[in-house]
């Protein structure tokens, strides 16, 4: 089976990467770094990676940017940057993907506990988060040819906590190499539109 | 209390400026028409309604586009209209409405059941219908001075049946009347950050 990662360059994606890579043809795709780099918000970018690499079986992405801003102060072009970023982004390789990806394959995109578990500053993050899963549920009911789409929802990984553990007071960690296994379960699982939970 | 609905000249807005009207001082603002106008995609546009206006205990939009089309064709510039006037736009009356909105006051956006029930097509209205799910869900807990926020969301109206209902195969109508009642939960209730279902 042939996957690419896009975002397998970050701590969550190279864990997944290596979770795949166990039985499995992985491509890592990063934005700058990687022997193939692509850019989420542009279509002719995303067109031209999968044209690159050919009909895939599982499409993979750790990738998105968010914009962290405390309600009273937030401007649409703030939050804009989110929906533009991670969510039309993961929206956006899914559309595109679709037609590079094998019967059977599958599409594996990234959420986050924020969506479930409000955070301070977080109301971009919720909202998009939120989507993902609305956005699969969705296109679970219209791929055919046993395609399938999930997305992954982990909370803070425990990689990043020193970094960002005082935006998730409370929160319980994982280790990245745990929430890949999520990716592992969507990628040869049999389910699809479901958001997969890592907490 | 003086109330203004986004939306009013539309046929669920109708319902609620008439509901509210009951006790209520309303403004109904429409897009095109009535006394007050607004393009919920600009902030200028939104800023100018509310300065227009003064502050106000209720701020309601029943407005928003959404496209529809199928996935196996669905461009990323089609499901950006939807994120951009849905979504963003209702963010954007939140967003900028805050400041505008008296202690105590509540603001109330408009999702839909396609969030809960994906249709053919629909890909574009689950994702910004869940997206508003997750907006309220954050905005409530950084919503300060007893102010409030919910989506309210609606199934198919028996008014617009006759124009969707091939769309929307055994789902059952709700009259606007009927829909109208979860927005003045909304408005005259205590909750917060909830998805106010009315099938």
């Amino acid at each position: 089976m042939k996957a690419i990662v896009i975002g397998g360059t970050g701590t969550l994606g190279r864990a997944v990467v290596q979770e795949l890579e166990r039985d499995h043809e992985v491509i890592a795709v990063g934005h700058t770094r990687g022997a193939y780099t692509v850019d989420i918000t542009d279509d002719a970018s995303v067109h031209a990676l999968f044209a690159a690499l050919g009909p895939v079986d599982a499409i993979v992405s750790t990738s998105g940017e968010l914009h962290f801003g405390e309600l009273a102060t937030l401007q649409p072009a703030q939050f804009a940057l989110g929906l533009q970023h991670k969510l039309l982004g993961q929206v956006r390789l899914a559309l595109l993907g679709q037609h590079y990806l094998n019967e059977g394959g599958s599409i594996t995109l990234t959420g986050g506990i924020v969506a479930d578990e409000p955070i301070r500053g977080g109301s971009n993050a919720t909202t998009v988060n939120t989507a993902l899963q609305g956005f699969v549920r969705a296109a679970a009911c219209e791929l055919r040819g046993g395609r399938r789409i999930n997305v992954v929802s982990p909370t803070m990984l425990s990689e990043s906590a020193e970094q960002y553990a005082a935006f998730f007071p409370g929160f319980e960690s994982v280790s990245a190499a745990r929430a890949a296994l999520a990716y592992r379960r969507s990628v040869s699982g049999i389910q699809s539109g479901r958001t997969l939970r890592v907490v």
